[in-house]
């Protein structure tokens, strides 16, 4: 079932609402949506409801709250994951943006690093930052998210480091651990997580573009007390170590907890 | 460190060998090695080796094995896993041949699905299999494995069926299960498995394209073994699932048995 985003906080049962904008686009013009149809929307208090058509104007879509869906599980991942990636070249942040939101992701961070091959120009990165939030919606959407993930603006390492939270849980995606056959760090910091907790730690891990991490800037941030962890014995791409990642969490932290993840 | 497989079933220190065709190519021309310059080879017996230039000719390189690798722990993943994907639209199945390669597959399984969006011709098929065959080898040498992948021919359901080992861990990935918020299949099968088995037996894991899976063709392969298990509370694209099933595999198998696969 499709789903979108609305603004409003809440919704109640009979409530209309009106779609209008890109997402009333592409509910009329390309998912050719018609009156009596049913779509699952999500306000900003993370609940998904049924919603039927009941109008259709040339620019606005009215619906009407048929029922609010129960999720039997948590859909959201839980606790906060901020990918925090080089910038790589091409579409490769676009494609980060896209399958790290069906992955779960709770923040894209761009960062300007040493080793980086692209660099975003001053005067295009307001635009690049629109087109990854574009991105990240319509994925969020797709993959039906309960809330649509950040895009955070580019930032160099130091002021990366700076705005980083202090409890949050720190890894660095670094292959040269992988190297000395240390494969434990993401497993050991996952399974100390008190998962009773109300409220989870963020977890925000560091990624190299297509060129790699550079020594120096993996010891800037091990002094900041982030952890070198491996994704496993092979060489993974840039773009593919963050969804492969977004997967071993799933695993430590939804897929493997019996029932503990339940509403 | 560039690697490039050899076709020699064992290499020892100090014998002479070359490198033609493709290889020498991306060697020379797209990677520019020069004589004295050290390259990874991984023979057919999935042992790697340090091997130094020594002359460059017009199509062939020579090159001395200096030393043998030791892997301190495994690079491939304790067991074979198949993915056997339907077939979807454009480069997907590109990205699913590179990204699976990078993650630990040992063979890619075309599928011929009832709700495959795309259709291989058959007078096309063989150079589809040809350009899948080609992505993985290169992904197998840059992530390092020891072992290229299998790509195979595509199969329909049945025939498909036919041919998956009894003794295989069989799986499907289906959404519907994830509906229900039962999240533990995949590791309720992955923990029963004992580790310290000579053999461990192959997984095989089968994925719908972008159309999804049909009804149908589920209770086949249920009735044929096959458990439909989920991979977490969000819909993930055709083309991220495999790889995220990779990540939650490695998780499972590498990334949390405290030295359990160190050699």
């Amino acid at each position: 079932m499709q789903q979108y985003f609305v603004d409003q906080a809440t919704l109640t049962l009979g409530q209309v609402f009106t779609i209008e904008g890109d997402d009333f686009h592409h509910l009329v013009k390309v998912m050719r949506a018609k009156p009596g149809q049913v779509i699952q929307v999500v306000a900003a208090n993370q609940v998904a409801y049924a919603a039927s058509i009941q109008t259709i104007d040339k620019a606005t879509c009215q619906l009407q709250v048929d029922q609010i869906l129960q999720d039997n599980c948590l859909i959201e991942l839980p606790l906060d994951v901020t990918l925090a990636c080089g910038i790589s070249k091409n579409d490769k942040l676009d494609w980060i943006a896209q399958k790290g939101t069906e992955g779960g992701m709770a923040c894209l961070q761009p960062l300007n690093l040493k080793r980086d091959v692209a660099k975003w120009q001053a005067n295009k990165a307001a635009k690049r930052i629109e087109r990854l939030e574009k991105i990240v919606k319509e994925a969020a959407q797709q993959s039906h998210r309960r809330q649509i993930p950040q895009v955070n603006d580019c930032l160099n390492l130091i002021d990366f480091i700076r705005q980083v939270p202090n409890q949050a849980i720190k890894l660095i995606a670094f292959e040269e651990t992988a190297k000395v056959g240390h494969h434990q760090v993401l497993a050991k910091t996952l399974s100390q997580l008190d998962l009773n907790q109300e409220v989870l730690p963020p977890l925000v891990m560091v990624f190299g573009s297509e060129g790699g991490l550079d020594i120096g800037e993996v010891e800037q941030l091990q002094a900041a007390g982030f952890k070198a962890c491996s994704l496993g014995p092979r060489i993974l791409r840039a773009e593919t170590a963050p969804i492969f990642a977004l997967g071993a969490i799933s695993y430590a932290l939804e897929l493997s907890k019996n029932g503990e993840n339940l509403l």
